[in-house]
């Protein structure tokens, strides 16, 4: 039997909604609070925490402010998230020898 | 003479657009080489790069894949150049008293 290793593209979008999200819920703060504060709608930064919209420059700068965190904080968070999802796929991958360029 | 202290919010993309675009160039790369891997118009990449455009996650891990540089480096250049800007930002600013919540 096969085994299948899923090494699917990390999507940035959804690694930020999923940091957004912990941020939001780390401060006890709603969603409602945070849409009305950042003057979005409840229903999209929903969706931008579930990682199916991408926000723009202006939003994520509006929802950082009404979260009180700077935004090279949350990238930086981002970054992080990204490099031990990485390390994850790469422990769970098989070795295979590598090709070498002629 | 009041001098005037531009404290324009920074803007994702611009970071973003600045730091693929030194990348691409520390690897004598152009336009053209990095539209043709990314299979993105070159118009399209070049407005990314003067922030123009936001990039979606997915054209933005063809752009990282096509510099070969992984995102999270990205993020974190972005990252450290929002705070070099911040930092610039508040050396010029006047010192002001803090308003102290009651």
């Amino acid at each position: 039997m096969v085994t299948e290793v899923h090494t699917r593209p990390v999507i940035l979008r959804e690694i930020l909604g999923e940091s957004l999200r912990e941020l939001r819920t780390s401060e006890n703060l709603t969603l409602r609070e945070v849409s009305g504060r950042a003057q979005v709608s409840l229903g999209y930064l929903s969706e931008i925490e579930r990682g199916q919209k991408e926000a723009s420059s202006e939003l994520l700068n509006a929802i950082c402010g009404a979260l009180g965190v700077p935004l090279s904080s949350v990238l930086r968070q981002v970054s992080d998230r990204i490099d031990s999802l990485r390390t994850a796929q790469v422990t769970q991958l098989p070795l295979r020898p590598r090709v070498q360029a002629a």
